[in-house]
């Protein structure tokens, strides 16, 4: 038997396997899934050719839309408790 | 003794207690220290008032000056193997 504790939850009488994976991408990476094949996802906006008066851009690494905000930094604020929200560009 | 493993890695033949804590503010918050008083952090780029032809605004929230990318996201992405980088304003 071992003890052991994550994020402060004791887990006690372990007696065969656990196997604990803590995010796909490596322990405290953010970006989960996002464009993995890039070294570094870096995205531009030129102010020009912005449609509308108020464009949300995701911060969160968890949109479908990414780099625009759809709305997933709800779900994964509620998951986690975190309190990650989106940048918003306005003309 | 027991057997688990974490992000790929195994640890075997534990005997006592072992402790992990995957990131301050819960496990998989990707902001582990900015403005957590805020239930949801939103910032808004004014275009019109941008000084410089390119602003990097940060999406990996370890910047000392965020919003804007302070080039923290090169330190966080060796750490962890991540490959997130900051969103470019171009006016
Ligand atoms: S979906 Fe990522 S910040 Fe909104
Ligand atoms: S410091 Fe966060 S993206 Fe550059």
């Amino acid at each position: 038997t071992c003890s052991f504790g994550i994020g402060g939850v004791d887990v006690k009488r372990v007696r065969s396997m656990v196997v604990v994976k803590a995010e796909t991408g490596g322990v405290n990476s953010i970006n989960p899934d996002i464009r993995k094949n890039e070294e570094k996802v870096v995205d531009s906006v030129l102010v020009n050719e912005l449609s509308k008066p108020l464009t949300p851009y995701c911060r969160c690494w968890r949109s479908g839309t990414f780099p625009l905000c759809d709305g997933s930094h709800v779900k994964h604020n509620k998951a986690t408790g975190d309190n990650v929200g989106p940048l918003l560009v306005k003309k």
